[in-house]
């Protein structure tokens, strides 16, 4: 166990439990780097659809932004109310199914599940790019480098919580003071040179644009932008990680995600304008992104460019590990309400949901490698299971509030309506323009995810109503069972077989089934050493059957047999001993037959409730 | 059963089987296919490394023929008494292991079970070359030709001896009448010509001779026109499946064969000198095969030839039948004497030895596969496990007949070492000669086979000393188990459980594994539900069990309890109820925990002979 120990840290008892909880320190780190890395690739896609406009363009993103901020304060406000109302966590999940119903609940769920499996497979990839940019000569090793990553991450996260936190700290941290420095240092050399500071390095020029903005386009880049929202979604659903008092850690780790997103999408689109820095083809030679550009234009290229630099990459890159913190706890929570295989309920060694984090790893896995660890073709299908999530989540907000009763909840009603609409709107816009690209993949996956998870409800339930009871148990008609022992040769094997049955019951049957024709021989060796030493003892002697087997079959006519006196005797269980020997070593096994595996097979298959097996393993 | 049935045959009862035996009509097609293609291919081998001394090498054909069939001659008469002295089928591995010890006999086992199955393969690629040499356009699918023959051979055989007969026998006789009338009429025509007959298609011309015949080079062309003398142990082996009188049926089949064989050998010696025909490079355009020369020269090409040529086609193909016949019986002989698994003994539903021919088919398909089904690159492994079965059977002779007493023992004695003598000189001639072609596969695998047997040998003696006794039952100390009911809640299926328990024995332990913190609702749901009924019944009330699990494993705690109870308790029997939910689909099955799976596992591996896991089923 040491190995796993080690690379696992060592388990832990469900006593220490309180130990692993978190404070806002570990908790941005860990419920928020998702959400702040938004703002490296958000305000990056709106302005890529702007390039055909040049110069002009640039304007544009300021409203934009701001307009994507009030989104994020509706929202911001939305899942506020929603930690208050849901103490023990609750995400868009909980929110939908409590007030929706179960439907608009399994709709969240799915939604919900494939986000979070997109946003590992996303943070994973774009992390890779970016290095790969760096370093072009990696790049026919992207796969590789998506599931060593992929890998790295797993390793962490199966350590727990607050391990996680510690090893996310320092680049979070690191990126958040970097935006903050190049934002707080441009805000003030713009405002002393009165909006038109002069860059360090001056970015790439930008050419006379080709076209204006019409109102399709305008929806596509506010769509597009609103990237930046992903992820703000974790603190509610994790609400339960974080240390008394719970509310309040979460809510305050929420206002500060919040707030320095929203500092950071303002910033940068301010600075955009002030410094005249656009969106560069992605597909052309000297690409740059956005914020490579404005630390260059701010503070030159020099160590600061490059720290900086690296800590937006391993954000990225780390991003993805969002998903291991919210991933398990909401398969947990579909799994409590048997949605989901209970596997999915168990606590690990280290107080985890171990098998969430399987699941949400393998297929991870399978998203990278069928989508060869490129980002551009994953991003696709991305948005649409979280916009879908925060649509359902404040369209539950609304009902929920409907519901309550006390002063505020029609302002509380209309923020969160406000919101739903958003969402939902957004929701559309980005179904309907990505949708022959991949969104189609999501559209058809998520049906297909609620299908499942009814069936799973089906069943569980279907077992719940077979087997649940509540009344005494029944204690009449306890008679010994009647044993049946399949017989060979007389082996100390036999004898163990034939000793354990008499030990079990008074009535004995010993079944030798003559594939060979043998039976005067046997009926000797019984004769002499099983039925005279038992009739000396004074005990009940053992009924010896023979089965012929014309056919030499040997398994047939037995379990035909057993069948036979199971009918026979329809009060009376039957139990069939099978006498199997267990060998040293694994390839010795094809030394010796497998009946005793084919004969419990084949019991289990044309069995009932009324014929056990009874093992009897001789070990050499 | 009715698709096996039409595709295998209906199944065979045990009293049936005399009516599986045959006589020389089936017996040739089915014992002496391998011996009698030899024909085809052993004067050709022979001839084709005379090509260098052109028109003046077929010269030397004639003597060289003779002195195989001198060897033949030796060779008849040693297997002739050979079928005498060992009525049940005297194949090499019977002869050397009853005469010369263990290590020779596994030596002969060895060397023939590579025989056997090389002879399949080599059977298979050379009918199939025949066949793509006639059709050149078929050659890229000379591998999934030889797949599909292996598969046709297999369902044949999978029928039984007798049908096999009937499938080959046409071909076979086709093949020998062929063969008679072209040496018959190509002898009268020769005759009557005064040995200089003109051919009705003259063969190919020969050019003059570049080297002359030294002793090595005499040594390669005998060796390689041994070839021919393959197939001929077959008889011996199978005496068996002769009808009565089996050893004179036996007896009668092999000197038809030797007689035939040594008609062809010695006919197409002389037919070769008479009409000056020579080998062609088989590798150079025009090749044109000896027996295809000789029929053109002596019939032209009619329609004759080509129904000639046909049956030709046919029985090298089918010439790898007699491995289906012979490897089945070596194997079932071997493992008879435990060197080989026991499954190689049991007869399947056709009487046949079904093990032996599902091997035969896996290691040919992986020696075609491995060899691309080119008959060049197997033949250099093919000859030595012959000739090795020849000289251990022949030297095994020597050693019976000098253990005998009467008269003529030291004739046979003489005729059996000279046999012996000749086969071992050729034995060493063609471990030499093909050695770096690739006899040195050959020279490997004999020794790892022989010691993979005396591994078999080893453990199943370990085993029948072990469990192997010979004494009446020991009846005393028939107490009840200790009955040990792993129990999660109160479900029918604990219920089940405890009152399965409570009918085999006296003393019932239901252990609760507390992962969950929950014993106060299992202590009143356990006085509710189950003490209070028992009470009032007035039965023996099971003990409760609480195991704490402050790591939360469930089944660790349970293992260690139930070997601390064993350990507790070293007079008793200790059962273990394992209640298992049996459900309806296989995929249902990660619906729930594998935990009594597992449980079985590890007490199969952790446990010991008083250690006993008995499984409840639910059915749903």
């Amino acid at each position: 166990m040491s190995l796993i120990d080690l690379v696992a840290g060592k388990a832990l008892a469900t006593s220490e439990e309180r130990a692993e909880h978190i404070g806002p320190i570990s908790g941005i780190p860990v419920f928020g780097l998702d959400a702040l890395s938004s703002a490296a690739y958000g305000p990056e896609a709106a302005l890529t659809l702007l390039i055909p406009l040049g110069m002009a363009g640039i304007a544009h993103i300021v409203p934009i932004s701001f307009a994507i901020i009030g989104l994020l304060a509706v929202v911001y406000f939305s899942y506020c109310q929603t930690i208050d109302a849901y103490p023990n966590g609750g995400g868009s999940y909980t929110v939908a199914s409590e007030n929706l119903g179960e439907l608009p609940g399994l709709l969240a769920a799915a939604a919900l599940m494939i986000d979070y499996i997109l946003n590992a497979a996303v943070g994973i990839s774009a992390g890779v790019e970016a290095l790969t940019s760096a370093f072009p000569s990696l790049l026919p090793h992207t796969l590789a480098f998506c599931l060593l990553i992929l890998t790295v991450l797993t390793l962490i996260n199966m350590r727990g919580t607050k391990d996680t936190g510690v090893a996310f700290l320092i680049p979070t941290y690191l990126f958040i003071a970097t935006l903050v420095i190049v934002i707080g240092i441009g805000a003030f050399r713009a405002f002393a040179a009165h909006g038109h500071p002069t860059p360090v390095t001056a970015p790439p020029h930008l050419p006379i644009g080709t076209s204006t903005l019409g109102l399709w386009l305008l929806a596509k880049v506010f769509s597009s932008g609103c990237a930046a929202m992903t992820g703000v979604e974790a603190v509610s659903n994790g609400v339960a990680a974080f240390r008394e008092p719970t509310q309040r850690n979460a809510r305050r780790t929420l206002t500060i995600i919040i707030v320095l997103l929203m500092l950071f999408l303002g910033g940068i689109a301010l600075l955009c304008r002030a410094y005249n820095i656009g969106a560069t083809d992605p597909t052309a030679p000297g690409y740059q992104s956005i914020l490579s550009q404005l630390i260059s234009a701010v503070m030159g290229r020099g160590w600061f460019y490059y720290v900086g630099s690296g800590s937006i990459l391993l954000v990225l890159a780390l991003s993805a590990n969002t998903s291991y913190a919210d991933f398990p706890r909401l398969t947990r929570a579909i799994a409590m309400h048997d949605y989901l295989p209970h596997v999915f309920k168990i606590r690990g060694r280290r107080l985890l949901y171990s098998h969430g984090i399987v699941a949400l790893v393998g297929f991870t896995a399978v998203l990278l490698i069928a989508f060869d660890g490129i980002t551009d073709r994953l991003i696709p299908l991305f948005a649409i299971g979280a916009f879908l999530a925060f649509t359902l989540s404040q369209a539950g907000m609304v009902v929920h509030w409907h519901r309550q009763t006390g002063p505020g909840r029609h302002h509380r009603m209309i923020i969160n309506g406000i919101g739903a609409i958003a969402t939902g709107i957004t929701l559309i816009v980005v179904l309907v323009a990505k949708f022959t690209a991949g969104a189609w993949i999501t559209a058809l996956l998520i049906p297909a995810l609620i299908f499942l998870m009814l069936g799973v409800k089906r069943h569980y339930q279907g077992v719940s109503d077979a087997i649940n009871i509540d009344r005494p148990m029944h204690v009449e008609n306890l008679m010994h069972p009647l044993v049946i022992v399949p017989m060979d040769r007389w082996t100390r094997i036999t004898e163990k077989g034939l000793r354990f049955a008499m030990k079990l019951s008074d009535q004995v049957q010993a079944v030798h089934v003559d594939a060979e024709d043998c039976r005067p021989d046997v009926e000797q060796m019984w004769q002499r050493n099983v039925a005279s030493p038992i009739e000396a003892a004074g005990k009940p002697i053992p009924e010896l059957v023979f089965l012929s087997s014309p056919y030499r079959f040997v398994l047939m006519p037995l379990v035909d047999h057993i069948l036979q006196v199971e009918h026979n005797h329809p009060e009376r269980q039957i139990a069939v001993l099978v006498p199997e020997l267990v060998v040293k070593h694994w390839w010795q096994s094809p030394l010796h037959n497998q009946r005793a595996q084919l004969l419990k097979l084949l019991l289990l298959v044309r069995g009932n409730q009324r014929i056990t097996v009874i093992n009897i393993p001789w070990y050499l």
